[in-house]
């Protein structure tokens, strides 16, 4: 029996297994699911050991551990290196749930489930065909790192520190991620550029106290519309971020990527249906996925000051605030925008008031050179699992995780992603496309064939169709 | 014993009184306190017992009663109404009172407690002098009716059906109401303008959903920066406001009026230094009391959407709202002014979002002839009561009452107020200053022997000094 026979004949246990692991509500926000996140992280253990991995061991951090497991079975071949991680976002509002959100259900060909999708489904994707793989061949066709952690919701912190202190441990030619997505229903995609993301919050102090705006109103300054006013000057009238210096270093979108851009089987059509507003927006001179991909942006994600309940409060707000963030595109410098933001920010603001401006968080763009070998043994693999031809794409998101690796580590880095993005990986009523799940056990065993077949190994098949 | 004797020999009298009164907390928007509302109103009626007036009732409406009574044994004399309100705001947050808000304290000259200023200690003046006039005059030299209701802080609407339905019992000469303030410490005030107040509401949406600002960023259309680019548009560059036709109506500020304006005993240095921001603001080529009082503004009073918790979330939010009002003057008409803000703000909104626009209430500035001999009466009764000439100031803030009642009785209105603009109204720490308490007593007492002397009767004195 060959492998894609073998996954294809054990749908039923494999989906089986993923449900009981859905189960775990394993939300790393939140203290009350540190029990969940530890049932998550033996749950995780026991599976690579059942599977047949050697070195499993969970590892504890400041919060919360680290699984890892390895088979280093394959001498000569290449070694991957799997990342995923079984921590979910909290699932509140509950009520918007069809279906409650950790007892996984079936409907429309879809599984539901809270971490279906962002990341436990599509880890078990990978544990799936590492059993398969072993239950097939008697051993994996190439040598296999695998590291799952339980903070990537909330910033990885304790997984760099680890792996910035076994750098040797880890070691690898490549990594494997799959916390992507893909362009459309049964449409295998390869990542192979995505946004960094530099996020900020301001505060507006204007007057020290809240002011009643029928006394002071005329003459106080109102936070708000300071605000507002800021706000209104970082975007110029053709959608373009008006931050001295922010395009300097942005590198162009070529013409042979704009082509391929423009053939990819997706609708802009889908897109604004999705969207459900009456109209898309953005920067002058470049195409939707242009603009999500590769062009940088500036966007407010949340701005509060004033009264805000029901009725009216005749109020000047002493304060205001706004959070906002960069997606940042090649070769964009983080720590050189996220200056360059503040100083405009500071500019921009009038005299009457004070701003207290931090940045929050800094994260590089990346961008793959998916013309390297592992690449197009990834496109084939995904074009075999699915049966039909894998295309490349970007994101407009950022997976710090990978940038932070792929620095630490220096390999390429394959992503490789089973997710829609109507499949609401952060809101209510998460979902993953059964077809979708299936192909990709499918397409990660023969990804693991294909490189072997690469390195000249003996673990896969050639090619076929 | 003439009346500003016994009022000085009845200070601590009045004030343990006063203080009783405060202990209740009349807060009108709980219907937890709905006790302490009727509370209150059986303490103001059981006072306009004692102090001898007639006809008194407590009238229940639909929500808090108001309490009458009257005095209408001073044949051939003018019958005054005098109106307040005996309802509190809210004390939260409590953590910052420095002394219990319904603990009456006294501290550095000053009464320290929630609806001291606003509005139960400034009725109490009033009912101080009707008692001190009964008891020096054996009656009130004029005839009185007084009416206090218990919704003003939640809209007053019970009041004003009943107003409509009895203008017949109500009918008078003129209307008394304190409520207002003082431009100074020690300067006694008669407010001739207030003005006039919409207040709206805007819900931006834009997607249906809440969207990840990397998957969507770029191309989705943001509420935020829509309320942003708006607001920033409804100002011009000079502080104006930007919606076509908003100052057609405006009566321009006379070249008197301005020169009386500017001779007012009115700090500028303090008023910035109460607001506390680094500089002032407003509408180029007018005073700060210009701004404040005699010209139109429109002000953000709260504004939100997206992720307002800590830290980071990377959101583009479906909906963005922003409550904003106008003040307005004379002779704006507010329908008119809420009809033109409403097409300006759809005729700034990009097509990519819908709005709903609500106007949540209109209200029309008010101006007195303050050369009417009524106010030269009060002039010289407050001058005396506080023992410093009394000026004539104009309020920025809006008195829904005002406008309203003037309208439904077609009188002249006195507005004899006897608080600060920094007494915290609506804030911890209301406080009134007590030199401003028995001045008041004084002045309202004098101002009822006043128009008695005006109207030739024998009530009162002829103005002395």
């Amino acid at each position: 029996m060959n492998l894609l026979e073998y996954i294809d004949r054990h749908k039923e246990q494999h989906l089986d297994e993923l449900r009981d692991l859905l189960r775990i509500p394993s939300v790393s926000t939140k203290s009350e699911h540190d029990g969940d996140i530890q049932r998550a992280a033996n749950w995780i253990a026991d599976k690579l050991r059942s599977i047949g991995l050697d070195a499993v061991e969970i590892i504890p951090t400041k919060r919360h551990p680290l699984v890892y497991g390895e088979w280093l079975r394959a001498p000569g071949q290449p070694t991957i290196l799997f990342y995923g991680h079984y921590d979910v976002q909290p699932p509140e509002p509950l009520e918007l749930w069809a279906s409650p959100p950790f007892e996984p259900t079936i409907r429309e060909g879809k599984l539901w489930a809270r971490g279906v999708a962002d990341d436990k489904g599509q880890v078990h994707i990978h544990l799936a065909a590492l059993d398969s793989l072993m239950k097939v061949h008697g051993a994996l066709p190439v040598n296999v790192k695998v590291i799952v952690e339980g903070e990537e919701e909330i910033g990885s912190e304790n997984l760099y520190s680890y792996i910035r202190a076994n750098k040797g441990k880890l070691k690898s030619d490549a990594l494997l991620v799959s916390d992507t997505g893909m362009i459309a229903p049964g449409v295998p995609s390869i990542s192979y550029g995505l946004r960094g993301l530099n996020y900020y919050q301001v505060e507006i102090t204007a007057a020290e106290q809240d002011l009643h705006s029928g006394v002071f109103g005329g003459a106080a300054p109102n936070p708000l519309q300071v605000l507002a006013d800021l706000f209104a000057r970082l975007h110029d009238k053709d959608g373009r971020v008006a931050v001295p210096g922010f395009y300097r270093d942005v590198r162009p979108v070529a013409a042979a990527e704009r082509r391929a851009l423009r053939v990819l089987p997706w609708s802009e059509k889908e897109f604004r249906r999705f969207v459900g507003a009456p109209a898309l927006t953005g920067e002058k001179g470049y195409s939707t996925l242009e603009r999500l991909w590769c062009r940088p942006t500036l966007e407010l994600n949340g701005m509060w000051g004033g009264y805000t309940g029901q009725g009216a409060k005749t109020v000047i707000p002493a304060k205001a605030y706004a959070k906002f963030s960069t997606r940042l595109v090649p070769n964009q410098d983080p720590k050189k925008i996220a200056g360059l933001v503040e100083k405009q920010v500071r500019r921009l603001l009038p005299k009457c008031v004070t701003c207290k401006f931090e940045t929050l968080s800094q994260g590089k763009p990346w961008l793959a050179p998916y013309e390297h070998p592992i690449f197009q043994a990834a496109q084939r693999a995904l074009s075999e699992g699915f049966g039909r031809k894998a295309v490349f794409i970007r994101e407009g998101g950022s997976i710090p995780f990978v940038t932070e690796v792929h620095d630490l580590l220096g390999v390429p880095c394959v992503l490789m992603g089973f997710g829609l993005p109507d499949e609401n990986a952060h809101a209510p009523n998460e979902h993953l496309l059964l077809e979708h799940y299936f192909g990709g056990i499918r397409s990660v065993g023969r990804f693991y064939e294909e490189i072997a077949a690469l390195a000249g190994g003996n673990g896969g098949r050639r090619k076929r169709g």
